[in-house]
């Protein structure tokens, strides 16, 4: 299955400054890029460097004034994966070194104090089976609102609200997993029939010695997902953070099926 | 129904300090006060002064040293309360001043972020069956689990961790209330079978014109229960403030109902 | 001295809802209202309450559709004020029952957090001089950046982040002040020169046995502040409450001294 | 320079559990283990992983009822310091991967609220200079006390509350440090002189390529520490992390310099 992404960024900066990018498709075994271009109007070189868990990468730029970026990318997904439900959860001691941070509760997500409500509500199911069960009351009881939610948004809180957007999404799917002993991070990725079309953050669980993507918004197919970056919660993902203020003009991302 | 409390509270000072007291039963219509003693090793006399929204009383004294503090009271109860079901609730804009600070958010309480949750699941009913409702979700969902939460615990954590003691079930309902319209205050309160026996914590709702008592933990009969103060949450309404530091050796409250 | 106010809000609203609106004159000694109008596009009557501390009034009001508020009014301030420097503080055991609320923390200002701060900074002086020393720091290290905060911001939010608007400004003094024994409270109010011109926030602190009136922001002149509403904090003063979701469209504030 | 480490914990616990235990001394090229021994009191067999950025390990175990952790290390310490004034900070543009991640807030960490307190108090200096002056504030304002904080105190609280221990100091530098644009990661360690006796937390900044040790306490000297682990803040350089629940029995920690 082939996707042909094309995303336009256009940004006015008051005063020049450094800016971090994480716009560009990893290369991994389940999903090969098979061209990208990644076009900005900077008056340096692009400097990319390794992303986290050494998946993808970011791009360190310089900008000042319009700051005009341009990424496309065709990428073919062949993902084998075998049914959530056929997954199993490990003890906790038997995790190797890569899933350990994962454990833990990060920024925007307490994952700790979800212990008790995971374990009354999915404390009868194990590995693949309770993180099913965890993406159908999320289904049932969260209200996919734009706006609902802000910058500082946490887990706890859209488990309180009730209502947010796939980044709001993510963070609760990630606070009951690791609240259950499920390693969890979260993945920024493209994919079609994300509306409105944008950035999306979906999560990979620790199952059955491997990463299993899943979307608790359920408006992307894990087959159709396409990786950028992973780590701990929206802080590690964002797809650009720029160390200065700017000004947002316009922001296009496109994502296609190749037939 | 009469009831005798009796109460000893025993702290160390290691230097002076200013002490507000809130732990004299409040003479309203409904709970007579038959008579009371409020005994304190003070260098200075007691400086009563009233509680909020003119109920009851607060005590300020000077404390150094050892501070033993004995209350004892006989109160009798006559309260008529017609049925939690039968009580409506008014359109917001037809509120006394007296209701309307307690429709607000409040230090623990940030009751607007429960709007979407409290609509979804207790939408469909109106007043007191509506209040009815949101008791019996409390009673399904939450655990009382003595030392599970602590003092910067708000009724948000509280609602995601699923336990706590009387001050969290309160702060919840209050919060649940309030984001349905209902003005909701809190009330420190003596009542016999709370378990373990201690100063306790339950709720006054706004409902048909009058505020009416509820216990969200279900631990003590609404009609058996002998106000001390009301207040917005649980800073109002804290049994003793030490403006200094203190050490705690004793602390005993008695309920009990005569016969 | 006289003021002439005028207050224009319009707002659109979805779906029919109630508000509350705090933007009235309170009638009190030290400012005399000579006379004021409140038209209100609202299909039903309105219904004015009596404010926070029986201080001015709110008013509850319908509306649908276009929500159009204009108010004008003209003031008489005469306020003699004795100099800051010249006020005492009462030690906590003899304030009133009007002042003792405004020594709690409250919702946006987490106060017992700033004690060991306040005292190390303002420690060695008393009443008037120890407010006029956190005046004089207030106004050396807050920068007044209009937008820099928002509505969840608190206290704490502003001694770190240094920046605010004069809410934030009176949050602050106000967690500095209850941190150091002196009873604050929130102001609401209209007054010449504060820029740009708008709804105010002014503090008043409880010294020498009464309450006295000072803008941390340093805008207004206390004895120039008209007073509306006042309460703990942002939460009981704010201007319009709307229990719904309304856009505004067009609000202006104007606020002239007479010659 | 050699220093024998010594550790006992003693806990009990209710119910099997697995725990992820981080003492062990990092083997690296300025600190040489020269032997080291850790027994446990486990059923099962110790599960070494590797800890965060490949630097020392952490350990999986099974716990069940009494468990007894014994660790023992003799380490050879020569690391060569430049003096922190010598040190020259990078454009953000310029950092490598393995530095990015402590440019971002992380859980107790909030970073970018300090930028406006950052430029304004250190914004004249720049690199080592500017992170000397951020210790010096620290020294200056901060008290250290016992008792003071607890796990949920963030770094915000800290710069409000001005006390707390060492986990707090390396939080509070963190967050200046990254406000000003050095990437600074927290450190888990043994150290003589650190009083009382413990594990103790510090800090290395990422300063002229690579990463400086710096100890914002002013207990331990940079010359004589000996890291454990890294991580971006408290959550990741925990010495153990019980996933069930355990009472401490006894814990000591000894660090002696040889002579």
């Amino acid at each position: 299955m082939q996707f042909e992404i094309d995303v336009m960024l256009d940004y006015q900066l008051a005063e020049p400054a450094d800016v971090l990018l994480q716009i560009e498709v990893a290369q991994m075994p389940d999903q090969r890029l098979i061209g990208d271009t990644l076009t900005v109007s900077s008056p340096e070189p692009l400097r990319p460097v390794a992303g986290g868990d050494a998946i993808g990468q970011r791009t360190w730029l310089r900008a000042d004034g319009v700051l005009h970026i341009r990424y496309s990318a065709i990428v073919e997904v062949t993902r084998r994966r075998p049914p959530l439900l056929t997954l199993e959860a490990a003890p906790a001691r038997l995790l190797p070194a890569e899933a350990v941070p994962y454990l833990m509760p990060s920024r925007y997500i307490g994952s700790e104090q979800f212990e008790p409500f995971v374990e009354s509500r999915f404390g009868g199911l194990e590995g693949g089976a309770k993180a099913a069960a965890m993406l159908d009351w999320i289904a049932a009881e969260m209200a996919y609102v734009p706006g609902a939610s802000h910058g500082a948004t946490c887990a706890a809180d859209s488990f309180v609200e009730r209502q947010g957007v796939c980044r709001d999404y993510a963070h609760l799917l990630i606070g009951f997993a690791r609240a259950a002993g499920i390693p969890a991070r979260m993945v920024s990725a493209y994919a079609p029939n994300v509306a409105p079309q944008d950035f999306h953050a979906v999560v990979e669980l620790w199952l059955s010695d491997g990463w299993h993507l899943v979307d608790p918004t359920g408006m992307a197919d894990p087959d159709e997902i396409v990786r950028i970056g992973v780590g701990r919660d929206a802080t590690d993902i964002a797809f650009m953070t720029i160390l200065g203020s700017a000004e947002m003009k316009a922001q296009r991302v496109d994502v296609v099926r190749l037939p």
